[in-house]
Formats: C-alpha cells, sequence, structure tokens
C-alpha cells in the first residue's frame, strides 16, 4: 500500500515539475531595476525600451528589501505601477524570486541566517547569496515574500515566467544543522558507520567512527573521500533549494507561464567559462521548465565565440530542449574599471546570433540600465550612467528590428550534432579533491577538449554519465575520468 | 542667542589650536630612548650628543609603560633625570605623548581596548598602534598620562613644544560602538533613512533599511559609497582624537611652546611614498601649531630626492608654513637585515639639505642610537650597536656644524611656487573603494605626476578642494579626479 | 644533601634513556597498515612480504581509533593476528605509539585537546598532529593507550623495538595553559621580570611589565627576543613530551629491545631538506636509544643523494652512532598526482646504499602498500593500489636478496669525517624572527654549504655549540651564525 503512495507521489511531482514551455516568438531584452535608479525614469525608461524593440524584461529577483522594506509590511504599489506599464507598452515580465539577496531587517533578527564557513567562521552582512538556504527561518521569510509576490502577480497579463533564485548554490553551508544534515547523507548511502568506515578508510589517521554523531566534517578534513562527499552533499543542498522553491511557485503558476532558473558557470579565472562544480545544472534542471543561462565573456579582441558556444551547449543539453540567455552584457562586463573592453560595433550582435545559433528562445541583456551606485557600477546597462542612449543602444535597436522581421525563423531551432564530450560532476570534484593536476581544473580539461572541437567548427552536445542518449552520437569524448563507478566504465564499454 | 554663544566657541577654539610657533634656530637632533638601552649610558650619550652639535631631541612617545609600570604608579624620577642632563647640555626637548602604544597592564585590565577589525577580529596585544582610539578606557587612561607627563615638565626649561601622539590613525576601529558612532556619522550628513536609501543605492542587493539601527557595515560590504563614507568616517576619528589630545596639551602649553604630530606618508611598497588616505593631514592639522612628519626613503644608488621633496613640499603645503621633520634615518632605514642599504658618505648631508630646502625647520633622525632589543633594530640610529660613533656620527657632526655657522639662513625660509597639485583624499579613496586600477593606487598616480615635474626640477605646492589660494599659481595639476562635488568641478571651471 | 639526591636521580634517568641497542643484522622493510586496506589481506600480504626478503616492518603508529574505537573498549584481537602472521614469517615488527593521530570520540568529548594557534583560532579536528601534546586529557588518554599496547605486546617475540609518537612537534600549542608555561619558562631563565624588561626590553613600544602574569605572547608579539623564547619554549615542549613518553614505554621495554622517533626533517620546498627548527634532534634524541628519521626526496632527474646523504649524516650525528632510516619511498613521494615521478630502475636501489653509507642500520618504505582512500594516496606503496608486485616490489627484493648476502658488511658502520658543519637552532631562529634573508633561510644556508662539500665528495658530520667533539674535526664550517653566546664564541676562538 504504502510503495504506491510513494509511487503516485512520484508521479505527481513528475507532472508538477519540468514541463517545457511553447515559446511563439522569440523573446529580447534587458533585465530592469526601477528601484536602483535615483530618479523616477518609469515612463522615460519604458519608451526606450519599448522604442528599442525589446519585448520582454527580467525583474524583482534582488528586490527583497523594496518589496518587504519592514517584517510583515509589504510595498507593491510601486511594483504595480512598473508592471502595468510594461504591459501598456506589450512588454513581457519575468519575474524573479528575490531570495538570494535578503534585507538588513532579517539578519538583525535572525544573524544565525548568515551562512556558517567550513572554516567555522561566519559569513558577515553585506553582499548576497551569503545566507544559510537550509536554514528555518530563512525559508520561512522567503516562502512569505514568494507567496506575496506571486500571489499578487501571477495573473497579471505582462507575466510570462518566473526565474526562481539565481545563480543558486549552497554557498558552502556548515552550521551545525548542515552538518548534521550530512550525517542523515551518509547514513541514506553507507547505511552503518562500519560501512563507511571501510569504504572511505576513516582508519586512515586514526578516525574510525563508532556512532554517526561522532564524525566531524570541517576544512582541515584529511580524509579524500569524505571532502568528495561533503561536496556531493552541497550540491544536493542547491537542488533541493530549488525543487523547494518550484514547488512553491508551481502553486501559483498559470498555464503558459514557465519556470526557470539562472545557472552561472565556474568562472575559475576572469572569463574562462566551464562546468559548474558546485551545482548539479543537470540534476536541478529537473525543477524547472526551461533551462535559463548567464553568459558573461570578454569583448574586443578577446572576443572568440567559444564561451557563448559552450554555455548554449550546455544549456541545451542539460533539457535537450530550447533554453533562455537570462543575462549577458550589452557593453562592458567586468566590476572594476580596469576590466572594462566596450564591445567594437558589430559585437554584441555577433553575440546575439551566437546564442541564437546554440538554441537560445531569448536573451537579455543585464541590466538596462548602468547602475549610479551600490556595487556592479561598470557592468554598463544597454544605456550607461548619463542616462542617454549610444552605441550599445542603438545596436540592440538594430539586432531587435531583425528579430521582429525573421525572428520566427531562429526560435525554436533544433540541433543534430553527432559528437558528445562527456561530463562527469563526480569526476570533476575527484578532480579537485585529489589536486589532480596543479595547472589545469577539471573543467579546463574539458574545455580544452570542447575548444579544440570549436576551432575546428566541430559542434557538440554535453552529456553526463546518466544521459540515455549516448547512442545518439558517433563519437564521445571524455575527458580526465578520475573517478567513475562500475556502472559508468560499463557503460563505456557498452557504447564502444 | 545659540548663535551667539557657538560663534564664541569657535573663535575660542581657533584661538587655542594652530598658532603657528616663533622659530629663532634650525632645530637639528634626534630620538633619544634612554629606557631602551640595557646600561646607564645617560651622561656619555649627552655627551656626544653635545659633541655632536645636536641642539635638540624628542623623548617619551613610545614610553607609557615606563613612566606608569603600575597602573596609577607614575615613576618620572628616571626622566627627570634625563631631562635635567639635557638641559644642562643646553639641549632642547620636544615631548611626546606617549598614547600610541599601550601598556600591557591596561589591556590585561581592559582587554576590549584592542582594536577590533571590520572582519570582526580583534586585534592581540604584541605591537603598537593597536588600540580603539574611541574607547572610553583608552582614552580615560590617556588623559592621565598626559596630564601627569605634561603638567610634570611643561615649565622644564629644556621642554621646547610637544608631540601629541605618533602617526595617528584610526586603526579601522570597528567595535560596536565605532559602528554605532558610524551611523551618527551618517545621519549627520544624510539626515534620512530614506535620502541614505536613495542616495547611496541601498536597494542595491536588497540591503534598503527602515530604522537607522538596520544598518550593517562589515567587510563584506558590497555597496560601494557606503564603503567610502567608513573611509570618511575613519578619516574623522583620526581627526577628532588629535583635536581630543590637543586641547588637554593646550591647557598645559607654555608660551614659546608648540603642538606637533609625526605625520606619516602612503608606504604602499618600500619606500614608495606619496599622500596618505587615512589620515587627512590638511584637516588634522587644524589642531596642531607646526606640522611634523617622518620621512623614509632608500639610500645608496635608489636615493633620488623625490621622496623627500614630496613628503616636504606636503608637510610646506599643509599650514603653508615651515615645519619639522620629526624622523629620518641616519643609517639604515630597514625593519630586516635584508633591507639595510647604509647611505653612502655625504648623503645624510645631502638629504638635509632637501627638506631644508622644502622648508623644514628641524630634522631629527631617529633613533640616537641602535636598539639592541624588543623590535625595530634594523633603523640603525646615529650610533650604533656597538656604541661606537663612525661615519654616520661623523657626518652628521659635520652638517651640525654647519647648522651652526650658516643656520640663520636656512631657518624660517619661504617658498613661491608657479605650480600646483590638487589632493583629493575622496578621490583617493574613491579609486581604492572602486579599484580604479590594478597597476597604481591614486597615490601612485599623483606622485607620477609629481615626479615628472619634480625630474624636469619644476617645485610644486599640494593643494586640496579646500584651499582658498587656488589662484596662487599659474598650473594646478589634476591627478585622477575620480569623484568630485559639483562644488570642486565648479571650482576648477572657476579656476580656468 | 639535597645536591646528592639530584645527581642520582640525574644518574638514574641517564641509565634508563638512551642505551644504544645492539643490532645482529641489517633491518629491511616496510609500514604495513593492515587496518588501511579494504579487504582481509593479511595472509597474501605477509606471503609477498616474506618473499621479497623483508625482515622488518613497522605498524601501530597511526592505529589509536582501531586499537580503541570506543572509549576505554580495547580491540587487539585483529591485531593480535597480525603480529602472529608476522612472527610466524619470523618478520620483526616495531611497534608506533599512536598518539600523534586522535580518534574523533576523544575531540568529541574534549574539544579542547584540539591545538590553539598562537593567532588565537583552534584547529579544526579532520588531520594529524593537531592536539594540544600538553593538554592533561590528551595525556591522559594516551598514556592509557600506550600502556595497554605496550604491555600487551612487549613480550610478544616478533617485537625488537618501539618508535614513540611519529614527527613529534609542539605543533605551536598556544593555549592559555601552554602560554602559562611560557611564562614559567621565562621565570626559570630570567628569574625576575626586572631582568626580562631589561634583557629583551620590554619597554620598547611600551611593554614592560611589573608582574609575571602581565606578560601577553601573541602572533602580534613586535619583541623579537621574546618571539625567539617562544620558539625555543615550543621546542622544550616536543622534547618533554618524547621525554614523557619514553619513559612509559621504557618500564615495559624488554632486554634487547629499543626506543626510537622518527625525526623528519625541515622540508621548506617540495623535496629541499634541512635542519628541523621546530624541535632539537639532538636535544630530544636523548631520551630514545637509536635515532630513526624519515627520508623523502624527488627521483627521476632530480634524484642527486644529496638529500639522504644530509639527512644520514645528521642523524648519524645526533648521537654518533647508527640510525634507523624509518621512512621513504619505493614509488613516488608525493600527496598529489602532479608531484608523482616514479623512480627509474635502479634508483630505489641506489638510494638504499646511500642511506646504508650513512650509517643506517634499517631502511623501510612506507608503504607497504598503496592506500586506496582516506589520505596520502599518492605516496605510492611497495605494492600498488592493484595488489600486484611491479617493478618497485622487484627492486626492493633483489635489494633484499643483496642484503641476505651481504648485510653482515653492512650493519654497524662507522665513519670517520675531517669535516664537520654547525648547526645551531638558536641562529636558525633568530634567522627566522629576525627575517634575516628574504631569499634563504638558516636551514638552506647551512644546506648550500653542505651542498658544496658534497659536490666534491666530502663526508661531513653534523656538529652544535653543545658537542665535545669539535677538535675530532680538521675544518667546521660555520653557517650564519647570526646569534652565538659568548660560551659558544670562546668554544669558537678556542677551536681556532
Amino acid at each position: 500500500m504504502k510503495a504506491i503512495i510513494i509511487l503516485f507521489c512520484t508521479f505527481l511531482s513528475f507532472s508538477v515539475f519540468g514541463q517545457f514551455p511553447k515559446f511563439d516568438r522569440l523573446l529580447y531584452g534587458a533585465e530592469y531595476y526601477y528601484e536602483y535608479i535615483p530618479t523616477d525614469r518609469l515612463d522615460k525608461d519604458v519608451e526606450l525600451i519599448k522604442q528599442a524593440g525589446f519585448n520582454t524584461v527580467r525583474m524583482g529577483e534582488s528586490t527583497w528589501s523594496s518589496f518587504e522594506p519592514v517584517e510583515g509590511k509589504f510595498e507593491f504599489a510601486w511594483f504595480d505601477r512598473v508592471m502595468d506599464a510594461m504591459h501598456k507598452a506589450n512588454i513581457k515580465v519575468i519575474i524573479g524570486t528575490p531570495t538570494y539577496a535578503v534585507p538588513q531587517w532579517l539578519v538583525r533578527k535572525y544573524p544565525d541566517i548568515m551562512v556558517k564557513t567550513l572554516a567555522g567562521g561566519q559569513a558577515e552582512y553585506g553582499s548576497r547569496q551569503n545566507m544559510d538556504i537550509t536554514h528555518p527561518d530563512y525559508r520561512k521569510y522567503s516562502e512569505r515574500i514568494i507567496r506575496q509576490l506571486i500571489a499578487r502577480y501571477c495573473k497579471h497579463p505582462a507575466v510570462i515566467g518566473y526565474q526562481i533564485d539565481n545563480e543558486t548554490k549552497s554557498y558552502q553551508t556548515s552550521s551545525d544543522r548542515a552538518k548534521a544534515m550530512f550525517v542523515e547523507f551518509l547514513k541514506a548511502k553507507y547505511h552503518t558507520v562500519d560501512s563507511l568506515n571501510q569504504c572511505l578508510n576513516l582508519a586512515f589517521w586514526s578516525q574510525k567512527i563508532s556512532k554517526w554523531d561522532e564524525l566531524h566534517i570541517s576544512n582541515a578534513c584529511a580524509n579524500k573521500g569524505l571532502v568528495w562527499e561533503w561536496k556531493c552533499f552541497q550540491r544536493s543542498l542547491a537542488s533541493g533549494f530549488l525543487k523547494w522553491q518550484a514547488a512553491i511557485v508551481n502553486e501559483y503558476k498559470q498555464p503558459g507561464q514557465f519556470i526557470t532558473q539562472n545557472f552561472d558557470f565556474y568562472w575559475t579565472d576572469a572569463f574562462s567559462s566551464g562546468p559548474q562544480p558546485e551545482v548539479d545544472h543537470f540534476d536541478a534542471a529537473q525543477y524547472i521548465d526551461v533551462v535559463g543561462i548567464d553568459v558573461y565573456h570578454p569583448m574586443q579582441d578577446e572576443l572568440d565565440g567559444r564561451i557563448i558556444s559552450y554555455c548554449g551547449d550546455e544549456a541545451r543539453s542539460i533539457k535537450r530542449n530550447n533554453f533562455l540567455c537570462m543575462e549577458t552584457g550589452a557593453q562592458t562586463m567586468s566590476w572594476t574599471p580596469a576590466g572594462c573592453f566596450p564591445p567594437y560595433d558589430g559585437q554584441v550582435r555577433l553575440c546575439f546570433y551566437s546564442m541564437i545559433a546554440c538554441g537560445a528562445n531569448m536573451v537579455q541583456y543585464w541590466p538596462w540600465q548602468s547602475i549610479h551606485n551600490g556595487g556592479e557600477n561598470y557592468v554598463k546597462g544597454v544605456i550607461g550612467h548619463d542616462f542617454e542612449t549610444g552605441r550599445a543602444y542603438n545596436e540592440v535597436s538594430k539586432i531587435a528590428a531583425e528579430v521582429k522581421s525573421i525572428g520566427s525563423h531562429l526560435i525554436n531551432m533544433e540541433k543534430k550534432n553527432n559528437v558528445a564530450v562527456l561530463y562527469s560532476i563526480d569526476a570533476q570534484n575527484a578532480c579537485d579533491v585529489l589536486e589532480y593536476s596543479k595547472k589545469y581544473t577539471y573543467s579546463q580539461t574539458l574545455v580544452h577538449f570542447y575548444n579544440a572541437m570549436y576551432r575546428q567548427n566541430i559542434e557538440m552536445d554535453i552529456i553526463t554519465p546518466q544521459s540515455n542518449n549516448w547512442n545518439d552520437y558517433k563519437i564521445i569524448i571524455i575527458p580526465t575520468l578520475y573517478l567513475a563507478s562500475d556502472k559508468l566504465l560499463n557503460k563505456i564499454n557498452d557504447y564502444v
């Protein structure tokens, strides 16, 4: 009887999560932060957005303190104005749940919400993505603001979808509660302490345990297997958090609307980019309807299309379907003046078509308007700090005109590749834990293979050990498979 | 009625602070630390000091634990001996208030006196300049030792002036009290939370506040404007501390005596030197009578006079008057053996005249005698660890003889420059906060301009946005004005 | 009367500690960790060990949690099996006391056992050599496991000796108790606060004390003399800990058995090696019967014999007698894949004879079998992760055959050198504290001299300021004697 109920639940959850939405036109736009602008520019901005030819904006994902400036006191009137203005101009809206940046009052009330590191310290308030995503109080207040926001706007005619959280990770949460969850995670995998002792060789340096609650995990942990498990556990927290958020938003989601996330990549050095070891995009994506990514890359002479291509190929491969480019730059993409290289004429257009060629159904620029104060002042928007339209505005306007005339040919594009590269996040973490190489991360190694093919104009998909479509490919490239289960090795043998 | 009282107070404080003293002879000497020397060398030392031709020493600024070895138990008898011996030899004394290095008993009694960093940690005892200068207990005990010391010696015939504290800064004090003071600092500037929210765009990453006490400040602060304000606030603490000390010492100061401070520069790398962003010399100097500086620079082939010149020009510019060189080296000027480059013959003399040429009315060497144990053992003094006179002693003796014969021509020299460089500490901090350049600090950029003129033998003054003498200059050089008020921009326009 | 008692005690302790054992055959073997191996390989392993020609193993030094998995519950049955199997195969055993890696349950019960750093933080559990060796609870539990282990096996016919602890150091223990012990250490040396104040110039930066308990020691300590004393104190803790362990083991030691330690060297960069500043091998060795060392060095083209030679020469010089090489590598000797350079054919044999040529009476490889999980997975053992014998096994088997045939000529070899190098650990620490050089540590400087002689094939002994055999040498090389007592200077004069 129990088994049947469980089956039923699984089926139910399957029906709720991950249904791919229908896109009937190419989406093109920018992130809009009305609340960041020192003066009330709403009408002027909407006019310029419209005039540029944009048809969509993302809003709200960093805006908790503006929606709920005082605990339990919600202020949406200002956002109603923005939403209505967008609707009036026929600009569609993706609403972000504002949970990745928490308000000061929340942290004053629950200082413990700030994430604790494995070293024992606790993050200080002041930035974003600094909270313990497993903390019950954080979850409680997050749920309330999500429900308030989504309930209010889910039937608003401008809304086409939701982005849950932003660039989600676990931030290596290491509170006592997280450590206790880790023990439960290990219990579920190893069942007994004897099995754990034996499989991970805890006898090494005298670390055998006789009871589960003896297990220490810290940044001093010399047991490579335990560190690797910790990384698996942390990834499971990120996926679990997105699952939890998606379930809430799904309660409000209207027919035709979608849920996405903004996956980011592993930026090991400036603008290099590869698969992300802190969150398993392939796993987490099961809880969203359509994959969203952000794509940041160098411009001027450093632009070679490779980063766009890898990010787009991975994004498309995750659900084997089209995806959304949630964020990319229309001007400079650095946090510091020294890193600012504004694109040459035509480069933004080049990047746009590169993303479309990977299967993007949307391209959005971050942000609409260069930010005057706060942070990220140098990631310049479509219009500059001077509020004037300029080169970037003109170029995106030109692109938008092309989207209008040929967009129907560019949407829902399908791709059939003969080559795939195998991405194993388990091998990636093993390389990290075991310091496989001083020169290259796993991510960089994979990308080396990818780049070699890219330079020969051979297009690729990304597959994982779990993918069930290996036989679609004539060639599978397997970079540094530093850790592999027998199951995976057999699968490789079978493929060969 | 109230307004009149305030005016009166302002006038009063003007009359107390900052009256430039009369110098009737060039001062030449060294720092003397009787208490550091393992044996009683007083008579021998005074004889050598006298014989060298020195006419002044600075004493006492690091000597709290020798003056007050036990809380409330003062021991001045040993210092009486030193003072009397100096007087007998007709050597004048500048007394330092011993507040920049606190005794162990004070920290044992009030551990909280140790400065807390913005990261949340607290300094450990063991060095100097490590206390919270706003701490009431530190202030209480500092005031007592200052009053004990100055009251005892202010009428001593050897005393010509006082140095309050030493190389004063706020040491980035970040205790809860300091953070509360920062909120008050912001209140005074922005008046309302709404104004703060708007001007600094606290909405960015959801950091808007509804009450002042919600404001977090930490080293994780991503809001550039708030970090910049924190730097302004910290500078205000340094100025405020000097104001407080000067007011105490002014109660005892006798006619003809002066108050100075030992301003240091921004030593970003070995011996480079530029304007100091942690304390506003121009602001702090209003509380002292005559500007004092320390000047450390390389010797041997690296000596090019530039550092002496910049430091001297800034020192002269602060009050547009002569200044004192409180510290410079007669031998090596490094803390480590590897950094020791003893000057070639004649270089110390060269440096002396360079400082005089900038308008110095005094040059003192740090220290009289190389220190045998403790720290700073490698900043060698006028005489070596072997207690013997040597090359350095001979050279300063030669200089002293020249001072005796032509000193009256070298004192109170005036300078009339046609070129000035604009130093904006606000722009400097903006460059730091916004990571303007990975290669050069603001300080280094300003110095680049300065050096270029120096190499062409064009002498310069340093001016600030507040200076009222811009029109004295034919050329004003403005380096990287990365942040400027409309007022400043208008002033520049008017000047042009 | 008192004096006589003291003399008597001294004589007694002399008779207990440090009697050099008789070696009647060359020992050759490996470290064996039955408890690290995922499957029960005892019989197969012993067969292979025997077949290789090994005659000795070291066991037990990292195995506390396997001996005492639950507090007070001892499990030796598994180790009985291992011991008996070794004995049956006529393989001798050196038993290690398992105190350098503490079990999880101990730290859960006494979290305070984890070592505190001078910076104020406390080590996290997860590695080894992370406990406060002065902690009473650590000592209590250590003593119990030592007594349990040694009492059980001291009469086992396989046992030839004991290694007390492993690579012992103080780990810079800085708990309040350690700091109080430091004050006692200073009291014993300086007697009065006045003497301390004067000798170390605590007046510098106002740090004079009037009572012993005012003395702060922290990582911020600017007083170079105090920091140097702290280093002496830390070394004394390491020696004291070994003395304490040796005294316990001596209660059980049977005639013919010996006590050793595994001294390691100062590995300042990969595989460079020099004298160890954290523990005074010469001082600590008085509590053991025979010196043991570990020797790690590069292989392939980087192997030049120098490191083996220095380590061996120091080991022989300590007691002016033969020594044991407790650990060296039969394959790769790095913790990371990138550092793995398996030896060329014949190199392991070359290294073996180099050590024997220095006076080694034993060579053991670390470890017998490459470790599958835990840590140190890349320091590959005599047999590989595949459990198969291979190149390394074959080479050590060949060496073992030679040992069998000519071993009697290789044991207890004596050496008569004409040249010695003076190693002063006091000078070494002075160089560290005073940052003598940015380029070279004292250790590296000494090694430069050593290498120069080595390259000319001039063999050397290592002597210390305390050695009483200076006159045995025609040449004494004295590197960077940065700190020396009058006594030492006179001794040098006398020698010359």
